[in-house]
């Protein structure tokens, strides 16, 4: 292809021209007496990224899916009672997951569009006087339908009810783009990938554990040993890791948060939403529909829109790769054919989201929806207009002579 | 910047993935024995591009200005009777060069926004029996005012008178995009460079020039050296050149030739012209006007897009630059404050020129133009969807199912 | 550093410019409905590089530590009994991991510095007439030690013995260096990771399986989720993965398999013994001794070099890396302090040995080892001159008018 | 390639990765109005790798041989009476340029081996009480015989005349390489180019010029206009250039010149000179002779070695590049077959050139010339041991703990 397939899925996202160059480069020796100088540091801005100033974090050479893995077998053992929800392709793996090793999960089956059902939660946390569930589950940002929920919430039922259960997060698609306060809503295992607000190629499985998490890892008897923290740590302890790293991708992700924290977690996060806002201008100009029910629940990250009856998303999908080179996201699983996705995280700008949208309508209207050509576009383009601001990606403006 | 500004001048153009990864190289030996294998059949494939079967081409290592130079001092006398015309910035400029080198120049003042006047130049040509006039010049493309001029007609003034002056033309910024015959049309010596349709960085003249103009250089007394055809000739004839050459970028242009002759020239063509297009729709659609006096001036590389009185183009310009992130090119000379251009040459899709557009409309509201948001994208996204074709930017189509 | 690093560590390897480029690339869909174009053609390739035709292979975002992890946990059950040895550190690693696990080993330790004790297996494979063991572990080239062991006879034993019990393998740093031929040995599960052979960053745990191993998977019931074969089995066979791949390594792994099997296997093998035997030639010349102890263990990925009583190989290491730019391989456990480790894997050609071996005099003179200068690069070079040959390192040669 | 041949020509010279990357970057709009704040500071520093504080330096897109054609053609007129002198093939094709521009050049032939001059340049100068001579030309560095000149002495011959030529150096090969100070040496015009001690690619012809050299080119009345400085100076003072620059090149000189003032100029010049002495040791310990007749002579950036009697430099040139992948300079013109050349400038450290003569020790025994295997290389390491100091290529050192 002259020109590579523009990229709006909700991760693998794109890469900024700085972390891509700080990957292209020759291999260096994991076990040299300087390479904890720069992994040490590592670590400690990790943490930021999650607002984290105690516990630590550890980088799997995996995906977040690893992560996941070790998150629950480090810290809990089998025929442990948890309780999780599940309202989307991810949190549904992740049931999944948590039953195949072992679990024993209430799972509490929520409609597709909503999100972690915080009050549900309190409820049967506060009627779980013996402390059976070890661990609560939640996913807080599904990218299968665009749905962001509650953690803060959560972290009050849990409260509330003098709880002492453990509080996983998966984080993956909104560490780096959605507000995330690890430290402040008492989360204990936050789960997160590269690939996504981290802006670089899939590979890192990114585990930010809170210090109660690591207290119950001594006691945990599950076997593990890939994805083990007591190896981690030993060696992280001093720099180095139990096998050898993905240097490469390390070195990448210290390019990454030396432009999230360089502008600054919240700007990251001001500018995630205000680019997601323009896509949702859209959409309603479009009259079109989110799958996420409620304002409460629409995603910075990602829009899963939903297509008018009669229409296969799919073929929207399909028919933007084929004919625009642009890569949307399919509908997956209840959702199939029913939503097609726009990806708005990382390293974007009006233009690229411009784009996008163009490209959207072009292809909605291939394939029968009848949106108004440039309404979308125009709609967009007023909110972005109306919301300018300097940024990570504008330059801080010397006087423009602008119309009044 | 988080993300690189998107360039939509009219060169240096994007580079495609492919050239730019076969530039991103160590250095190599060019006295290597192995070097004439890479460097002759590359002199062959630059003849290709500019339709030349026979002469040769010189790549120096330069802008397009240095091969400008080159194809004057190599092939002409000072004192000799040149005939030009002048219409734009890049036109202008060729003038003075051609003064300063101390030629006569014959020059034709044009109205900015029209290009070569071939009935003029016939008139002249007629005019001129005893033949004084020892070349003529045109701008294929003048890429200040989006003006493409008509060199098969010059040809046939040529003929026609049957004149034996040389035929110059201005092709840095047509070659590789707008239909190009340097055969077909008798070109003596067409200039171009790299960052044009070649999509490579700055740093290459690349001269294509007849035997005609080859014959004529044995004769010319100029003094050159840097610049000059014979020490060129002596070198490249065994796959050499004279001084060190710009390895790296004729690496590129390698990759950048599979591209555009992998493509086909001519398919090259449309889709330049296919772009160009949806851009006028969307001018159109703003109820604006191009430089181009007439649809027969029409670029399919740049459009110079003229704003209202009352606004300072320069400002639109500036608007883009700084709050959109966005580089368009302002307007020169004669023009400067009244129009602003869109490049739209090399390696681009619809959906980036949907950005372009979506960035154009943001910045011209701010500035007070008032266009309908969303129209110009609808507009162009209409005329795209219309001419869909499989392309170098697209994929063979599966069977979609689109609405009829 | 101005210049990087010099690597001579025995993995990562340094990366073939082609494979770099391959890497530096823009994102992927890695649901784009023209992805398995890309994977399924891929994974047959990889295949090839193990020599196997039937069974299939796993592409795992981890470190070779993922894949051993993987196919103990989809093949075995905790209890079973399996068979290993010990001779060096990652052999170690190895059987750590199976006890963690939950199975139950019988270990040999054997002296470090030799490898596999081929007998010993037979013997204990004769005796075990209930097939109470379920797998023989065998490490084909012990990374610490610089051992390379016999499969080929560990099979036979087996056959011998006429013994069902799987055969596993890591061949992390044997696969793409050291002939290897997973089908003819009846090798079920061979372990392999992207930063040897492959001459890739790290980030990729490459797994072969057989048939006979792909059916014992369906009868394990050890919990597991990321490395679980059948997740992926389903996935695969649609060119999918059940999470997000590392689509940037598996760019990297087409381009690394495109220059394997471009060359061939066979070749590659010879180039790597080749480079090796100039090593050891350096070795002997220098007076010194590899920590393998007899020939027939010599690696042709690693020399573990012995340094005379009274010296800390770690300061040769050391001194190396802070006053010679050059990273060597530490002596680990067992051996540390005792040996250095230059590792001659990947793509590397004479000249880069002789630097290597360069570096390798001044640290060893700088620490006190009374090596005579130039004598291990003397050595090498001369067997280097005695066994010239075309390869992938150089170039068809034309007529040279050499000294006889 | 599996590997890429090993560099060490005397320029193009191997790209720092931080350079490389620098380059490998989409392209900017020249015109934008940020632009400036970029190449302002730029010409700045570039002037310091000159050690000069007035004057100003030009950037072409060119290579140094189009550096030269502009120094002469804006400060001199045709006619004028230059005094140059001839001792290998780039003094000569420097005095060819002059002479093919119109100068009268008073050129003094001396042996190859030797440089320039000075005492017979004092003497002419001093008879030339008319002061008809209007410029003095000195190479500086030598490349085709790896001589070194006395510039200092040319400055002392000029002052003790009371002479007011200009004074013009061909620094191409000893910019940022081997001392030179061009304020205090009162140098008028300094050539060099991008791809030598600038360690980027060939395309940039860097000029550097005196307030005096200045001053003449308003005079000056030769024809020019790619290479005119009044042109540059123009557009330059606002931070543009007259036509599109090599934005890519600039942006990596950006990045060497990070490199070569952070590491200090007079670092860079004892880093070049402690490598050459090394090499210098390695030609010493072989037995044979360097074409420089002196050691006064000696260049810090080449080395030209004479081969015996009856061998063909060329062979041992072709055999190096076919078998052992490695490239040297070959012997030009007066010296084809004589000599070969090993280059030692920009991006090297020890463990490069005990490559490089590793690989020459082969071709050369390969060739039929006797040298004692390891010799060379036995010599030079001696003498890096001896002389280690941290450098750029080297890390502050913690306690090594070395034998005394």
């Amino acid at each position: 292809m002259l020109v590579t397939t523009h990229l709006f899925i909700p991760g693998p996202t794109k890469i900024p021209e700085a972390v891509r160059s700080a990957m292209d480069i020759r291999m260096e020796d994991m076990r040299s007496p300087e390479f904890p100088k720069f992994t040490l540091p590592l670590f400690e801005d990790v943490k930021k990224a999650f607002k984290l100033t105690n516990g630590r974090v550890f980088l799997f050479p995996s995906s977040g899916t690893g992560a996941w893995e070790s998150a629950i077998s480090n810290t809990l053992n089998r025929g442990d009672k948890v309780l999780m929800s599940r309202f989307g392709q991810f949190s549904l793996l992740w049931v999944d997951m948590a039953q195949r090793l072992g679990l024993n999960v209430q799972v509490l089956d929520e409609e597709w569009g909503t999100g972690v059902p915080v009050e549900k939660y309190a409820e049967i946390l506060t009627a779980d006087k013996n402390h059976e569930i070890k661990a609560v589950f939640a996913t807080h940002n599904e990218t299968a339908t665009g749905v962001t929920s509650d953690i803060a919430g959560l972290r009050k039922a849990l409260n509330d009810a003098k709880h002492p259960a453990l509080l996983f997060v998966d984080g993956v698609s909104s560490v780096g783009c959605i507000d995330f306060r690890m430290e402040e809503w008492g989360v204990d295992c936050c789960v997160s990938g590269s690939q996504k607000g981290f802006m670089l190629p899939t590979g890192l499985g990114i585990l930010a554990v809170s210090n109660k998490a690591l207290e119950a890892a001594k006691t945990s008897k599950m076997e593990r040993c890939y994805f083990s923290f007591e190896d981690m740590i030993k060696n992280n302890d001093n720099g180095y890791f139990p096998y050898t790293p993905a240097t490469q991708l390390l070195r990448g992700l210290r390019a990454s948060l030396d432009l999230l924290l360089g502008e600054g977690l919240d700007n990251v996060f001001a500018r995630h939403h205000r680019l997601a806002e323009g896509v949702r201008k859209a959409v309603g100009a479009w009259g079109l529909k989110l799958c996420a029910k409620d304002p409460k629940w629409h995603s910075d990250t990602v829009s899963a829109i939903l297509v008018p009856e009669g229409v296969d998303s799919a073929q929207v999908v399909k028919t933007a790769f084929y004919r625009y080179n642009l890569s949307f996201g399919v509908g997956l699983n209840k959702v199939a054919g029913k939503v097609f996705r726009i990806g708005h995280l990382g390293a974007l700008d009006e233009v690229m989201i411009g784009g996008a949208l163009f490209g959207a309508e072009m292809a909605m209207r291939d394939c029968g929806i009848d949106v108004v050509p440039g309404s979308g576009s125009g709609a967009a383009a007023e909110y972005f207009r109306s919301t300018t601001k300097a940024s990570a990606t504008s330059r801080a403006e010397p006087k423009l002579r602008l119309a009044s």
